[in-house]
């Protein structure tokens, strides 16, 4: 057993010892552990990302309105030791199917929704102070890298550079992946794959030495991993390649200042000192792309306004020059517009130069 | 230059040349080819796949109602010819914005629709019958591999059993991938990633002696021409793992028998002797899972009445019994159900059982 897994297990021991006393001493058994809702989401101004307040909640298995939950997360509390235990992982829907089971001599189950056990499973991050990865709880696996890197993952030496025009497919958990070699300046993360494709393909990584990350639309949490470990352990500048479109930022947004959601990891998930490199306003004008152009429509327009009045943003001046440039040109634009100037336009041209001078939003 | 990239371009230049025939003879510029359209699209009961019939259609440039697409079409085939020039692929995305160029002196661009581009170059498929994929242009990346192969792809050497838990990330073109050593017996090609991490975790691979391939839902080109690939050049049987919902099923019909919109390409992009490992119904039973039952909705019941009634289901009594018994149920199941039977139990059980006993649907 790893380290990191000795201590989840002391963590999820300790839990379970600590309702075991409750018990034997006559007491309400009762978790304590900081609460998880819109009421306690604030935007820390030191670390500039969206964390959970100081707010505490308790659940406790004697009364009505907790004892539901109660049960829920103890028994994904029981679901997680038992894959630590065996040295298995299990996907979030995995997880829901081993806890839908019937309460012996009723007819109600655990847990009838995704929604209940992935509840739980937060629940139990925050009482544990351990990633559901750590836990062996796993999401999505999404998204390829290369670059001059090597990796040892599951008993394996991976080289990154190697992998033909594939690449390494990202593993939905990436906690134990150990790098061996990292030569890179910086990484490139976009939202494409067929952007990926294209700086693959161009040699992109090896002439600018760097790294390419990509996804395929969301970013998982594996990926996010991945970045922060990569910004984390070796000083990589982490540059963030998507669309000029509402959505396009709201994925830097999401990188870099955190979400609702994920308030509660906000220290392992977000990339705080993330830049957005492309596309922006002014390469629009720079580079002669309005012809392709594409129209807002009434969704972009609702979501560029949520943006700008975000707390992270608010203040931001130059974010708010691009939300109010997108405002005025009335439209949005691909990244793939740039192939209208070239194959290798973006590769050749568009990313170095950027790079070379700077020209960066923070 | 490869031996199919010459047959490709010889092709382009053929049409080329066709046409500046056409126009030294006075005659008016026009290519000929089969039929694309829903009255052409004949179930081929030798092939059992969805094909093209023999109607053919001609486009000329002195026709008000063919002008654009033939313009659009030439210059399609212009990128294409220029991609190969250059050694490079490019994107159906990235074909739009470069074909979207405004006409001199007019304010017409030649495509204004990533939809227009995409049928010129399905049309270009028909003319010089080359994949688009042989004309150096991608769709989606998606998916991964692992198992005991051994491939040669753009210089490298790439081993998918030593890939970490990552495995290889398949890229959206197949077509240059050499194999150079293949041990398997059999694939099992899954829709959920999920799914492909359980059994790589497991190494279920190794213990059978197989490869396992997944995407993320929809199965794109490449991963069908993979599986394609590695079916008839290496003899090996595939097997879909699916939900047992109408979509799951839609995914085998898909890749089996073809599919309207892919119907000039079921030589290369259909799967003949694929077989339905599960979830099916008599599954369901066997295994005791109708606790994770969950209740078909109205679209759900429209799919399966849909299928029923395709040429290649409806005489098919194995086929015909399973729709019946999903509507008796009224209810389908999710594959990760099966974890509610213990973590490994689809890699230890499940599948080797199957497997064993030949439990399959063609």
């Amino acid at each position: 057993m790893k380290k990191q897994e000795k201590k989840q297990v002391k963590e999820l021991e300790s839990l379970g010892l600590k309702l075991v006393q409750d018990i034997e001493k006559g007491r309400n058994p009762t978790m304590e552990f900081t609460l998880r809702s819109l009421s306690n989401i604030v935007f820390d101004e030191r670390t500039k990302t969206l964390s959970l307040g100081k707010k505490q909640q308790q659940r406790s298995f004697f009364n009505v309105g907790h004892a539901k939950k109660f049960m829920q997360t103890l028994e994904v509390a029981k679901v997680s030791k038992n894959l630590i235990d065996v040295q298995k992982h299990a996907s979030l829907r995995d997880v829901f199917y081993m806890a839908k089971r019937t309460i012996p001599n009723s007819n109600t189950n655990i847990v009838d929704e995704q929604a209940e056990s992935d509840n739980a499973i937060e629940d139990l991050e925050l009482i544990t102070d351990c990633s559901r990865e750590q836990m062996h709880i796993n999401a999505n696996k999404m998204g390829s890298v290369a670059g001059n890197v090597v990796v040892e993952d599951a008993g394996d030496s991976i080289n990154w550079s190697k992998l033909g025009s594939g690449g390494w497919s990202i593993p939905s958990n990436v906690e134990d992946i150990e790098f061996k070699s990292v030569k890179a300046k910086y990484v490139i993360y976009m939202e494409k794959q067929a952007v990926w494709e294209r700086l693959h393909e161009d040699k992109f990584w090896e002439k600018q030495n760097c790294l390419i990350v990509t996804s395929q639309g969301q970013t998982t949490r594996g990926i996010r991993r991945l970045l922060q470990r990569l910004n984390d352990e070796h000083d990589l500048p982490i540059y963030v390649l998507a669309d000029f479109d509402p959505w396009g930022f709201y994925i830097y947004s999401v990188l870099k200042f955190g979400s609702i959601n994920l308030a509660h990891m906000s220290e392992t998930m977000t990339l705080q000192n993330a830049r957005f490199l492309g596309i922006t306003a002014d390469d629009v004008t720079n580079y002669d792309l309005k012809k392709h152009f594409i129209k807002l429509k009434d969704v972009d327009y609702t979501r560029l306004k949520q943006m700008a009045d975000y707390d992270w943003f608010a203040k931001h001046k130059a974010w708010q020059r691009q939300f109010k440039m997108m405002k005025d040109f009335g439209a949005k634009l691909e990244i793939q517009a740039l192939s209208s100037k070239g194959i290798t336009f973006i590769s050749e041209k568009y990313l170095p130069d950027k790079i070379k001078k700077g020209e960066f939003l923070e």
